[in-house]
């Protein structure tokens, strides 16, 4: 069992056939949630793990269970589980890696005779995307009880197509019921979506939580004036408060390097004319920290700069915070299973946190969870240009291989 | 002739008459040009001239001239224009006033029997605002040759729609050819949008000429990378340089005070995604002075201090000049009438130059031309809590009732 290996070969291949569906021109992959692409790629997973002898279920929600049998079937068994879904000019690896792999595991096990005491079950959950269908994390929001089915179902894309009704014309609204039973452990294989990995030359991320992330609707108000004639001293202009704003945002970035994230994704002036002052400025902001404490501290700071600096220059600063992802902690045992696993196969090795969200936060609420992270190439993800090494690829396999079969045995 | 006075009154309900046209729950007008807003204040300027006797004329670019013949049609006229159209969020007196004032001459000049040698005209320029349809001051700078006409036929606001269409659309694209006849002088009333007569106690800004004026597209260009993975250092993100070319920018504006001004009126980031660091920043950039000597050195600094915080951050900054409005100085002829007629009404007053663009910057290209300010609350337009008092209007009307008559006997 310590040697045993996944065939590299053999999980290229079945990466580079599912990403034939839905294939682009400039090498990337369309296969959002729930289109005729994304059930080609369901019935081709399902036609992999049925020629391995699994069980298959499908849940209300579309989430895809495939099951290999343990020689005690009552115990809760190992997930392993990402999705097939991508972005609209999506990458071959982001989440497909990690279901793939749970079929290349599944197989090393069945080729090589190996039996475990626990199932061990891959899952493909539903619309990790959220492109198609917003909200993110569908599947396995639903699965664990995050979201509400009923909601989820009511949910249109923009040509007001409705979840339910296209689960079922892809013939994907399956019986089991959207909830989960006990569950041993469950892990994620994923690309990093980040360079870190791949800076520091290794091949393994152990993954120990994801970052905890904040959106706030900050908005500075002024007052409207004509550009020519106001002098300078009597305006009222949200500009002269935004630049010390994004300063001191950047600076509470730098403050709690490395884990922090501080990210303007957007911003408007209103009312947006070239010869007027704008009498408010609206701006998007992300924050990320990997740790709950500071990322509170982060909120508490960012509040008292922006009150700071437009109560100087007279101005109005409100700060609404739109959505608080708290920090989500992995398994401690979980973590183990993939540090032992990683050093018996002597890859190297860094712990770090997802800076992004995975299924796997939502599966951690109700399972013992963690995830393994692979390089990618640049870092670069949600873009057809996204790459991955087969080497790389290949010991995040082997590593979530004997992580499962530790867990099950 | 000395004792003729306008009726403040009647001046004001005009005011408040067109007000309605396009007002906003805040008090002010949203009366874009060519919008059919426009078009209801074209038609009701149109009807009230008529109701005097005027002769009106259309001419390409959507200009209206309201004519009340004199002694001598073929002498040279005497022009009084401004304009109709305002900002999104504009007020009820900025361009309103110059017509309605003209209007309002007329109105005197016909009701008290009193006949000119030559003939007057009161003109409403086409977009002045340029809000809707940039540049501004686009139907004097077609009548005047500042601007061709089949460019800014084909310009297009935002949502495409082009000037050509919508002067056809709302019924005023004229025959009459957008260019100048011989003009004998020609005056404009306007708001002075700007703090200094209030704050001076006086009623009549006499204006001897207009700041120049630099419009700028500034663009920073980046790469769009994911809020969450993608580490600060590892980012070219536009903001971070935002914030020191702001701080420049004002900067300049100290150096160079009082006669300064930067204003940042509109901002937009691309692609604009709450968790995505924008690949490109394109921001909407105003300097002016009144001396054109250090206009050119605030443009030079400027485009340094762009290509110098992009350079620093591997980014990519461009500064593109989108308008430049030279320093205008006006007729010593027609500031001398404004002058006299001041003195003969007895208002207090003061020489001053206009911080804002006019129509009368184009016209003064083409024909001796000056302005009349008077004060408006705390020196605010491009706003709807622009305000004016009914007795500084009616001084303004007076004065160039005065100013008129003087140079169209």
């Amino acid at each position: 069992m310590r040697d045993l290996r996944i065939q590299p070969d053999r999980l290229w291949d079945s990466l580079m056939e599912m990403a034939l569906i839905g294939a682009t021109p400039r090498g990337g992959c369309n296969r959002q949630a729930l289109t005729d692409e994304d059930r080609r790629g369901r019935e081709l997973f399902i036609r992999w793990c049925r020629a391995i002898g699994c069980d298959v279920r499908i849940d209300g929600i579309g989430n895809i269970f495939c099951r290999r049998e343990g020689s005690y079937p009552e115990l809760p068994p190992v997930l392993i589980g990402s999705h097939l879904d991508t972005q609209p000019t999506g990458g071959r690896f982001d989440g497909v890696y990690g279901v793939l792999a749970g079929v290349e595991v599944l197989r090393t096990l069945e080729g090589n005779g190996v039996g475990t005491r626990r199932a061990v079950e891959v899952v493909s959950w539903t619309n990790e995307e959220g492109a198609r269908f917003p909200p993110a994390l569908m599947g396995s929001g639903v699965w664990s009880g995050a979201f509400d089915l009923k909601e989820m179902y009511r949910t249109t894309d923009k040509n007001g197509a409705a979840v339910s009704d296209e689960l079922e014309r892809i013939g994907f609204k399956g019986s089991t019921p959207a909830r989960p039973a006990p569950v041993e452990a469950a892990f994620e294989v994923h690309i990093e979506q980040g360079p870190i990995l791949e800076q520091e030359g290794l091949q393994i991320g152990v993954v120990t939580g994801v970052q905890g992330l904040r959106w706030y609707d900050v908005a500075i108000e002024g007052e409207a004036c004509h550009a020519g004639p106001t002098p300078m001293e009597r305006r009222r202009d949200p500009f002269t408060a935004l630049a010390p704003i994004i300063e001191e945002c950047y600076g509470l970035a730098d403050r709690f390097a490395p884990w922090s994230r501080v990210t303007f994704g957007d911003i408007q002036a209103v009312p947006g004319s070239r010869n007027t002052v704008p009498e408010k400025l609206l701006v998007h902001l992300d924050i990320r920290h990997a740790d709950a404490g500071i990322l509170d501290e982060m909120d508490a700071l960012l509040r008292q700069a922006v009150a700071r600096e437009c109560d100087k220059r007279g101005l109005t600063g409100t700060v609404e915070e739109r959505w608080h992802m708290p920090v989500t902690r992995f398994d401690p045992a979980c973590i183990d299973a993939v540090w032992q696993a990683t050093r018996r196969l002597g890859y190297g090795a860094m712990e770090m946190a997802s800076g992004a969200g995975h299924d796997s936060v939502y599966v951690a609420g109700v399972a013992p969870t963690s995830m393994i992270f692979v390089p990618c190439e640049n870092g670069i993800s949600h873009n057809e240009a996204e790459s991955a090494k087969r080497e790389d690829l290949e010991a995040g396999a082997n590593v979530l291989l004997h992580a499962v079969m530790q867990m099950a045995s």
